[in-house]
């Protein structure tokens, strides 16, 4: 712990979080764009106060592994907006069905449900967009290439679609400790594992190195995923799920309901240890990463 | 005309479609893939009787401009995987709200509202994927990073998602012809254009081909979309639309309702003698085209 003391993770993140929404707000279209309401709708859900926990992982993650300079903005920017669709299509009324995101209504109680669906459809695409043309700008088309095989490999039928799709499944069925373990692997940590990994290949890392971090990333992301579950089991809604319905989630399948409030902390702060480790020996580069994973502990503790 | 009439069409039609049904059976995961249901309603909508026009196409472009052999499968494919996330999507409730498709029950219809949405949600995903991994494995990066550039901006939210939202706010208000031409250049002409774009991208066509193959894409859009509208509004339903509800795309904006049906179909022919024209000088490799282009007028003639 004295390691994390001296650096000041608050205002890393907090510089973190201004430079990725400046980035995305240059990459994405004016609110007039025709039609309006659809880049209205897009811009609603991306600026709706979100941490940017993933993009600031990512360009961490692309740092601690010898990056320097700005050309991860665009993959981080990406995973981000690939991040907002995923939320905004979880809360449509057919899912999850959430009035409130952050403290705000959701994107479908503003923009209606068709605007919302079409809205991640069109987040997807922009993110995907914003890799192969600004990522194969500033990267080249090899590693453009990687990070998008990487990143489609985490998001879709094998990673965070399967993990949503199970999670509704599952509602209410009693899942046990293999089922919630597939939904926070897919639906949380493979999103994460990926930002990790794609600021490790964008800087050109080693296959070891694209390892460590890779692992630090998936170990974060289920600790992170827990201590949400955590969270909303207290009454605390979680940081990053602030509106949830508490009622809503009461028949998720997750780790709480599983192994109750003592041992689900102590399974993250398992995986926090263990995300510490693989990449405990990177030097100062690594502080952010060990900062990190502390912070996401912490909520629940 | 005469040109053409040696051409067998309905043979090379069913052939090109028994190729692409083969390609995407061998590229999409089986039905038993975990989660099973997600996998069983991407395979639903993949496999539910569509004539395959948009990959003909494109392996038609592709072999007009001299493209040999197989290669232009996987972005043949990833075209018809885009063309069935986005008949998914537009068939919610939230959208069209159509119970039927091609004469069977609409995704949702059978396996829910959510399990629709991320089964268009995957198809999108996968679709990008097969571009990065078998794309750019018979293509190469650049071909491959090219094709997506073309792909992408024919489809997001400045293609066919911003024609799908104009669509769903215009019906019902009278919509002038400004707001029809551009439902159709964005919802239906962008994803023919970029099939033929694709297909000449492919075949490594030069500049001056690639935009005639594009010109030629565009326009059959265009009629396709106008004879589409012609045949609902005679109640014939189309031949790609069996099932749509009259009553439901009674208040859409389209040709007839602006131009009525004598001038909508002047129209349509009109686009097609232009998109022959575009490949007129082509030889003997673009009797196809010119086939297919007749096929797309003959429907409502």
């Amino acid at each position: 712990m004295s390691k994390t003391e001296s650096f000041d993770l608050k205002r890393y993140l907090e510089a973190g979080r201004k430079g990725i929404e400046a980035a995305l707000d240059e990459y994405l279209p004016p609110e007039d764009t025709y039609p309006e309401n659809l880049h209205k709708a897009i811009r609603y859900s991306v600026f709706s106060g979100g941490k940017r926990f993933r993009p600031i992982l990512c360009r961490a993650c692309f740092r601690a592994c010898g990056g320097e300079g700005t050309s991860i903005m665009p993959v981080a920017c990406a995973i981000e907006l690939v991040h907002t669709y995923s939320l905004i299509h979880d809360d449509l009324p057919c899912m999850d069905d959430d009035d409130l995101r952050r403290g705000k209504p959701t994107n479908h109680k503003v923009f209606g449900e068709a605007m919302a669906v079409l809205a991640g459809d069109a987040l997807l695409t922009l993110a995907i967009d914003l890799i192969v043309r600004e990522g194969v700008r500033v990267l080249g088309n090899e590693r453009a290439v990687r990070v998008l095989e990487d990143l489609l490999q985490a998001i879709g039928n094998k990673g965070m679609v399967a993990g949503q799709v199970v999670d509704m499944e599952s509602e209410g069925s009693g899942a046990g400790a293999e089922t919630v373990e597939y939904i926070h692997l897919h639906k949380t940590a493979a999103l994460m594992e990926a930002s990790g990994r794609c600021g490790a290949i964008v800087a050109r890392a080693g296959e070891v190195l694209v390892k460590r971090i890779s692992e630090y990333g998936l170990k974060l992301g289920l600790a992170f995923q827990i201590t949400d579950d955590v969270l909303d089991a207290e009454g605390g809604f979680g940081e990053l799920k602030a509106g949830a319905s508490l009622d809503k989630r009461k028949n998720k399948a997750t780790y709480p309901a599983v192994y109750g409030l003592q041992r689900s902390k102590q399974i993250a702060a398992g995986f926090i240890a263990e995300a510490k480790d693989s990449v405990a020996d990177l030097g100062p580069g690594a502080l952010p990463l060990l900062s990190m994973a502390d912070l996401v502990i912490k909520r629940s503790h």
